[in-house]
């Protein structure tokens, strides 16, 4: 094989298609795609003619600003063709300026700095689980990152917790050349990496040289029986025979086309973009088909229960999040790939599973993560975990779903069915104060586009979100009371996949709608009935999921709430959601303010959210 | 100094606070009180008659958790009264749940776990800019953690800068009792803290025997003299004297009435709550006092200027985000108390301040901060920064401001004049990608209560912007195009106050009104102007800052959006915060899925958000 030649033709690829597209990222083409090619040639065991392999090695690209070099890599593995590459960063292409899980052969969507180290630990920690149930899949995970990426808090977070669980088939390729993007990175970066990966109990290889594919290669396959996660630091040179290698000048915009033309004279290759030796092409997907041997075959994995018609032991004056914790422990009976954790809130947010052990390094087929306070890196794992198609769980307060926002928009940007459980969800948690207090997290999880915001406001429909949540091929959030809610009359599991629906009518003619969500529907439906003595008829609505609501017909929608009427909001959290369903702002029955500390009682009474308060405000509006 | 009967009767305060609230976390007060008390009574500089005092050592309990501890403490101090301490948790009381900055003696509010390791790096770096200006301003930065924060990403992240850095004024007090919520730390945190420490630049001792005052003691004496950030492990038992000591359970709930009796018991108190050897208390105070000597007079910092009036050497065809760089070149020109910087990012968001130089342990008067690829430490920084009086900004790209929403949320609730620079803003910064396009970023923003958000149409809009930010003593986000936006005609620096003005007339009858901000107030103005030939005569207002509108009064309101008008929202960004001012959904011109990579004209197009087709669209529904 004649390994240089298809190193130099992947860098003129990638310059090619970054001056076809006038925008990319030169710089680590020209100095990793030695890295890359080591990878792919000698160690990746994928299949040619299935990319969705099961029991695939799994690469992730966690610089994914580094796209350009993967996709003239997949190119020679067979994946992409010429033309994809020529359209790279056009619309609807299949070689986006970042890598997007939709392309063949890339494992995962990264982009934002980090995410895909996380994202690999949690196809590593797949993978352990998966090997304790059966043997034959046994596959490793490699990532390659930057500085940037060892920069970012989440690198920590989930490094320490694969050291912790001695994840010893995940891999880190480090492409270390000590630049980024305002300069070299000693201008704020200067640790000493090799300690810092030592202190959390990882193997730590340096290569000196990262032109040498031997040293690559005898590295890759030292970390490959190392009994730890290894970290494979490779010193390299940015933007690699460029005029202006070794500086952030060449890490993001295109080089000119001199600069160009003397790099390709360099390397003996044609100065013609895109003319490519076929032959070298060829003969490096023969040698991968022969090398690469699919092992085994893994039946898909295919589970599906109806959450409704399970059998549980509950007691419905407990608060929901402790019914919840039952209802999970119930379906994880019926589930064998269903597993998840919680950010040492576990024996306050309640999804322990309380029959299936905890996954550590002594025992890889519990299904309890205990992630530590790392919420960031919690979601990003949960997101590498659901690549590897197990259903995949995790839990913090809602107020904390701000630390993991960045994960969370990438489960939904990659439409992985992650389910975050988010308990203590508003103001009426009380004493912890503003801090714990969640008031815009409500609205900025509905915003994320393709997930869909669950707040069940009673255990029926807390069963029916469970049978949306694992029907539906997107994210989930399931947004959960600390304290016990009413269990109510009319309330419907089925009805949850409408996301919104009438659970108490008016009595006679139609006065008035509240819309309310999770524990304010039972508030909604008490004011109801007294106000019935004063002959106000208000309808009671439920809406346990917004963005289903928004996907009936209209006719449906007419029916639930009909317009031009006199539709109130009541939610205890921040008003913006609520805009859309009435006719003016004095119909918002919101908080848009922090929180403060003090018992329940005080707080609602302090805002006016108390029963009597919300109430009085309903009456003198609809006199 | 009765040492220990003082320790002994904090710890006792601190568990009668949280039987009379009914919750709290007696653990961390019954292990860490002896730390607390060595480092008030020995060390921290304070003035006991001017909390505010600039020159005073900063204390940050980044454990927000064990505000009763804090607050006991600061009993002792004489900042908070026995009545405060009867009132813990109790709404509007000096003694919330997690320390407030409104609370005399509270340096910063924490509670969010991290988040205080980085403010105090942000304290840190505040005091060695000072110094550098000023040598009579020497304060030590002291922060108390424990195991939590320390998994936390931006615990990383600060530590690795501050190690950077080489701010040897700063001291963690790590309280290591080897528990955390969910049980023992080694069960998911396995970390060799000195090794971590030491690989990034810090110094590291260890104490023991928590208990022991003396060896806290000298553990601090050394610390100081360190020309290293210092960390210091004090090896601690949780929930110390407790039937449960050690464990979990003692962590975040009271302890029963009879534990508590044994405890009391067995330190030798009195087993009536809040029954206080007064003595003692003076005792302290009077020591204290002796001990602190205000040894300078600094003049408080206050700094103003009329941003518009200033001169520019500004070109309008410039992208937005550089026009930005040169307005704030020359602020801070004028502002000595003007820092800040970037993730990584500061050649692409311009904020950096050429005339300054770098902050950095050869050059602490330096302006620019290197914050490196660490968004979310770079907030929490900030928040630490402007708590010592000193304006403060940080950029990044609006996709990334995800990272540091935690530290944004925090900015907001202290109400710290934190201005952050989000550059990037739209879906028409193309082919970078989804993952690089915010869309439900700026509803994000919006919502978190205290938070103005800007996002200006042209260079006089920036200009009023710049003015409100720094009049504001609430934080900002300042929003901008990376690309070029046109300078309008009757854009005004001094109608960006109102939030919201009439940038355009209608040229007669009024058929209709946009609402448009940024880069799409100029594509408003030019569909206006293209329809007054189709004789329909569209007004357009221009909405810098929807907070700041909704401010005004009604009168105000009517003239700009006069109700029942055809008003339509341009927003190249969610819908969310556009339903109040629309009647219908049909008047909503945004974008609510997820960007794609493409030339900005394919994307676009692509999303029909093009000049045709936004004409088109509103031409056809107000046909």
């Amino acid at each position: 094989m004649q390994d240089y030649k298809i190193i130099n033709s992947i860098k003129c690829l990638s310059i090619d298609m970054i001056n076809n597209a006038s925008s990319g990222h030169p710089g680590v083409a020209l100095g990793a795609a030695p890295i890359i090619y080591t990878l792919y040639k000698n160690h990746l065991n994928i299949d040619l003619d299935d990319d969705k392999w099961i029991n695939r090695d799994r690469f992730v690209l966690s610089g994914g600003h580094a796209s350009s070099l993967l996709y003239s890599m997949l190119f020679y593995v067979g994946y992409l063709s010429l033309e994809d590459l020529k359209c790279f960063r056009r619309i609807n292409s299949n070689t986006p300026g970042h890598p997007e899980i939709e392309t063949k052969g890339v494992d995962i969507s990264t982009g934002p700095l980090g995410q895909g180290i996380a994202n690999a630990v949690g196809m590593a920690i797949a993978e352990r689980y998966y090997n304790a149930l059966n043997k034959d899949i046994d596959y490793y995970t490699y990532v390659m990152c930057g500085d940037g990426d060892l920069m970012e808090g989440i690198s920590y977070e989930a490094t320490s917790l694969a050291g912790s669980l001695n994840l010893n088939k995940l891999i880190i390729l480090y492409d270390s050349n000590d630049v980024s993007l305002d300069g070299n990175t000693n201008i704020t970066f200067n640790e000493d990496i090799k300690k810092r990966f030592e202190a959390i109990n990882w193997n730590y290889i340096k290569v000196d040289d990262g032109i040498d594919i031997e040293k690559i290669d005898n590295a890759i396959n030292n970390a490959k029986i190392s009994d730890k996660p290894t970290i494979i630091e490779i010193k390299t040179i940015i933007g690699k025979d460029s005029i202006n290698e070794g500086t952030n000048k060449v890490h993001g915009t295109p080089l000119t086309k001199e600069d160009i033309y003397n790099i390709k004279n360099k390397l003996n290759l044609s100065s013609i973009p895109f003319d490519i030796d076929m032959n070298l092409v060829y003969e490096f997907r023969y040698y991968l088909k022969n090398r690469c041997k699919r092992k085994h075959e893994i039946k898909n994995i295919d589970e599906n229960i109806d959450v409704s018609a399970l059998k549980y032991d509950l007691d419905v004056n407990e608060p929901l999040r402790v019914i919840n914790g039952k209802i999970m422990n119930e379906i994880s009976n019926h589930l064998q790939y269903f597993m998840g954790g919680a950010a040492d809130v576990s024996s306050s947010t309640k999804t322990y599973l309380k029959n299936e052990g905890v996954f550590n390094k002594d025992n890889y087929s519990g299904k309890n993560i205990n992630y530590g306070v790392r919420e960031h890196a919690m979601g990003a794992i949960s997101n590498g975990i659901a690549s590897c198609n197990i259903r995949c769980f995790s839990s913090t307060f809602l107020s904390f779903a701000d630390y993991l926002k960045p994960a969370i928009r990438m489960s939904a940007l990659m439409k992985l069915p992650v389910t975050y459980i988010f308990t203590h969800d508003s103001i009426n948690i009380g004493s912890d104060g503003a801090t714990h207090q969640p008031i815009e997290q409500l609205s900025m999880l509905r915003n994320i586009p393709n997930l869909n915001v669950f707040r069940p406001a009673d255990t029926k429909e807390l069963l029916g979100c469970w049978n949306e949540i694992l029907t539906l091929s997107t994210p989930s959030a399931l947004v959960l009371s600390r304290n016990s809610t009413l269990q109510l009359e009319n309330s419907n599991p089925y009805s949850v996949k409408k996301g919104a629906y009438i659970v108490k009518k008016e009595k006679d003619n139609l006065d008035g709608i509240i819309i309310a969500t999770g524990s304010e529907v039972g508030l909604a439906i008490k004011i109801s009935e007294e106000l019935e003595q004063y002959d106000i008829n208000i309808r009671v609505v439920s809406m346990p999921c917004m963005s289903l609501y928004e996907k009936n017909d209209e006719e449906y929608k007419e029916s639930v709430l009909p317009i031009n009427n006199n539709i109130f909001a009541l939610e205890y959290a921040s008003s913006s959601d609520w805009y859309r369903y009435v006719k003016d702002e004095k119909y918002l029955i919101n908080i848009n303010n922090f929180g403060k500390s003090g018992t329940e009682k005080e707080i609602l009474e302090y805002y006016e959210l108390d029963y009597e308060s919300v109430k009085n405000y309903i009456i003198d509006l609809l006199k």
